[in-house]
């Protein structure tokens, strides 16, 4: 960060200068993370192509009643939104996910979208949140819906995407695993529980009881139990208060939830003791029944798709299936203890999104990828970064010589590899340290000596830094050259694409 | 668009519902045109990338005073750009161009960036202004810059690097033409005119004697004579007032146009006879000679990179060569008359932009792409946007058996195969409407015979519409059933396979 210019004090003031910050929660993605998130695009577009999903691109501004208020745990109109009055009056805020100007779209377009229509989009999307750690205001999604298909064949299929598109990406088989449950589900269980879905003063309480849900990976039947009931204080002393259910109503809830432990298979069948007699619930386990016999076909077993009776989802908007694709091999959390990667994505379907608009219910489903988030997991499963290799340099030993020096660079640019001509005013050392600071494989070098000879010396620098590293005296490394060859001008593209081979 | 709800009158009213339309100068970018557009983007930044550009995203949002004042024509603070005061009550902003984002990161990063610093940046880009045919509030930019390099050896290489875009995404020699002038050259040339260029009162007679120039291409020396005057009545009567210069000043101006005409060689000799005597036109003229010497050492002739005296570019804040992509070839405009293409993209140095954080002059230079218009540019090249083959359709003969189609289309997308099953709800003739608004290259079809038989039907949807055009009587068309075969379930994907490379 560059020193703020208020309050200079003593120094002879100039004019007032504006401090050169970025804005607070957003954030600068240099070369090499930019590199990773392009290629991982590249797969996920890949992959959701294959799918039959098309692309496309909506604004990052919308009105701001054709957005909606979707988004959790809002307090005030508009909390966690940017959003500002137009010329015209109209409020304008800036998108803060890819489904609401789904909604919008297919709303304002339906009568010529084909049916059901399959779209997938990536772009960012804008918080107005307190950031923290890893949190910015500013971040990435790669969704993929389907709009106008009732069935949970479509339901089905998202979940088989989710886990292509991780496979695509290098996360093996068993390192991930895609859990499915459903809003009808959990609706009936509440409601076996004696939550009142009807009574609209008991929503604080179904958000705490889904809430308690959540957390069973995390606290178990235990923890949960608590949470359903009067409260739980965890090792700092901190207290969560409980939703206040019974002991009875919280045990429907818990026996609800361990039905799914132990083997993956026949977790429906176990689910279905418990919920017998709640229609809701019933016709959401019968979905769930139809989407793994789907996936089960396709060759998806319940190591990659699996029921989960814990899964949530945050999203008040969801109406039927819900899923979650969990990364399950081990990392260091900040703390150093050892955790689960967790969630990368996650989505369901809401069928009354595109509706508020047009009174009309239009069946959706879909999938939303927190990009970040998953980049940062592919670095754990030996998808690490490389250092991309800079440009060749061409370095200028004689600022008269420029034209001859840049005819290089373009003679090597035509050849299709990558090299500048070095631009600043700077002597030989800081153009050597320039070409390190590149990450150049090598730098091409023609003094008068040379150009009087008609040859080029190119200095191979990633030879050199080693051999640099076994010899200790300076003298000896002078002699030693090491990595530095002369070659004949002409011969300038053949001996530097001998020297990138040797690299790449 | 969709109907408002607004006034709905007599209809039964539901709880208000916001009316589906997207805001005022926005658009949404379909499946067509972003495969165009990412085939393009993917071109450039090869380009880029080999001329040793790193790509840098900066976030959308800015602190107002981070980005500065930069646009054109503004006549009050913060015209033309959507700013908005954070939770902090500071005002923040869209970023209306990539320039402005770029002077702040460098500002903020100074000491750990390579000197000079070379980055590409492609993004949206946000104008508060009024949207008009073809003019969004949101558009796509790419940019290219070298930070830190005085020379204008970077200049000369940013031209290099536009022509080497513009062929490398089809556009043939001789059909565009990079232009560069000078704002040293064409101060020193309003000076011999007498404008006093340290008289703030004089700036608005600065912008209009430099807008009659940019007019030079459009109006000739008559146009700009009277623009240079006492003003011009165009064809429908509209007048404009002239910026008041008397005869003799007026003709050095137009002298000045008139010695680039004719042949481009020489240009800068016959320039220099007018320029005579003003220290600051001389210079500008020997950094433009400069810059002419290294791209023709470098293969660049004057068919490809021209000096040009009547480019202007708008932002002030340009201090040193200008340039300008322009397309040469000949289009009907909107009113049917045929017109040059016109620019596609423009730049030029900017040596004051990092100052104004850190008081330190950082020279710096660059050149942006209008990214739609140069989309718009190739459709004329030849480069026309082929509606691609849209997936595989597998039909849904029989609800009961959708597990053995989504089998199918697994099978189908593990080979690579693009390809979906109908998700929606509808019959056979809807299901086949769906393939063609689809663009579907064939369909699979399962009914119960062919389930018996261990067969799959494919009908090639290319084909059948070709032989269709052929047939007249319907009872022959389903007779022929053209383009139609039924093959072994097993040979599923060497049958559609087959199909795909009849049309790809």
């Amino acid at each position: 960060m560059s020193k703020s210019n208020k309050g200079a004090g003593a120094d002879a003031a100039p004019a007032a200068r504006p401090e050169a910050r970025i804005a607070k929660g957003f954030r600068d993605i240099e070369a090499a993370e930019l590199k990773g998130l392009n290629d991982m695009l590249g797969v996920i577009r890949s992959v959701y192509e294959r799918y039959g999903f098309d692309p496309l691109e909506t604004p990052a501004l919308e009105y701001t009643d054709a957005l909606g208020k979707f988004l959790p745990d809002q307090d005030r109109p508009n909390a966690g939104v940017f959003s500002f009055q137009d010329d015209d009056e109209q409020w304008m805020s800036l998108r803060y996910d890819l489904t609401a100007p789904l909604a919008r779209y297919v709303a304002q377009n339906i009568n010529s979208l084909p049916k059901p229509f399959r779209r997938y989009a990536f772009g960012n999307v804008y918080r107005n949140e307190k950031p923290g750690p890893g949190r910015f205001r500013q971040f990435m999604q790669f969704d993929a819906d389907t709009v106008g298909a009732e069935s949970v064949a479509a339901d089905a299929e998202i979940c088989m995407l989710a886990a292509d598109t991780l496979e695509a990406l290098g996360i093996k088989r068993g390192d991930y695993i895609i859990k499915v449950n459903s809003r009808k589900v959990l609706d009936g269980v509440l409601e076996l529980a004696g939550v009142d879905l009807t009574d609209t003063t008991q929503t604080g309480k179904r958000l705490t009881v889904l809430r308690a849900m959540d957390k069973f990976d995390k606290f178990g039947v235990e923890g949960v139990a608590q949470l359903l009931g009067k409260g739980r204080k965890d090792e700092s002393g901190d207290f969560t208060p409980g939703a206040g259910l019974d002991d009875a109503n919280s045990r429907i809830i818990t026996s609800f939830l361990t039905a799914a432990q132990g083997a993956r298979e026949g977790a429906i069948e176990r689910v279905n003791k418990i919920i017998g007699g709640n229609a809701r619930a019933e016709e959401g386990l019968r979905e769930l029944e139809t989407m793994s016999n789907l996936v089960t076909a396709a060759g998806y077993d319940a190591s990659r798709i699996a029921f989960d009776p814990s899964v949530v989802r945050g999203l008040e908007y969801y109406t039927g299936p819900v899923f979650e694709a969990e990364l399950t091999f081990q990392v260091k959390d900040e703390d150093g203890n050892t955790v689960r990667f967790g969630s990368v994505g996650g989505g369901g379907r809401y069928d009354d999104l595109v509706a508020r608009f047009t009174g009309q219910k239009v069946p959706a489903t879909g999938f939303s990828i927190g990009v970040s988030r998953l980049q940062a997991a592919l670095a754990h499963v030996g998808q690490k970064a490389q250092t991309a290799l800079g440009p060749v340099v061409v370095l200028v030993m004689d600022k008269g010589e420029i034209a001859a020096y840049q005819k290089m660079v373009q003679q090597l640019r035509n050849a299709g590899i990558r090299s500048e001509m070095y631009l600043g005013s700077a002597g030989m050392n800081a153009q050597m340290k320039y070409a390190n600071k590149r990450n150049s494989p090598c730098v091409v070098i023609q003094g008068s000596n040379e150009r009087e000879a008609g040859t080029v010396t190119l200095k191979d620098l990633i030879e050199g830094a080693k051999a640099a590293a076994a010899i200790k005296d300076n003298k000896e490394w002078k002699e030693a050259r090491a990595g530095q060859v002369t070659v004949r001008a002409g011969d300038l593209i053949a001996e530097v694409r001998k020297i990138l081979a040797r690299h790449s």
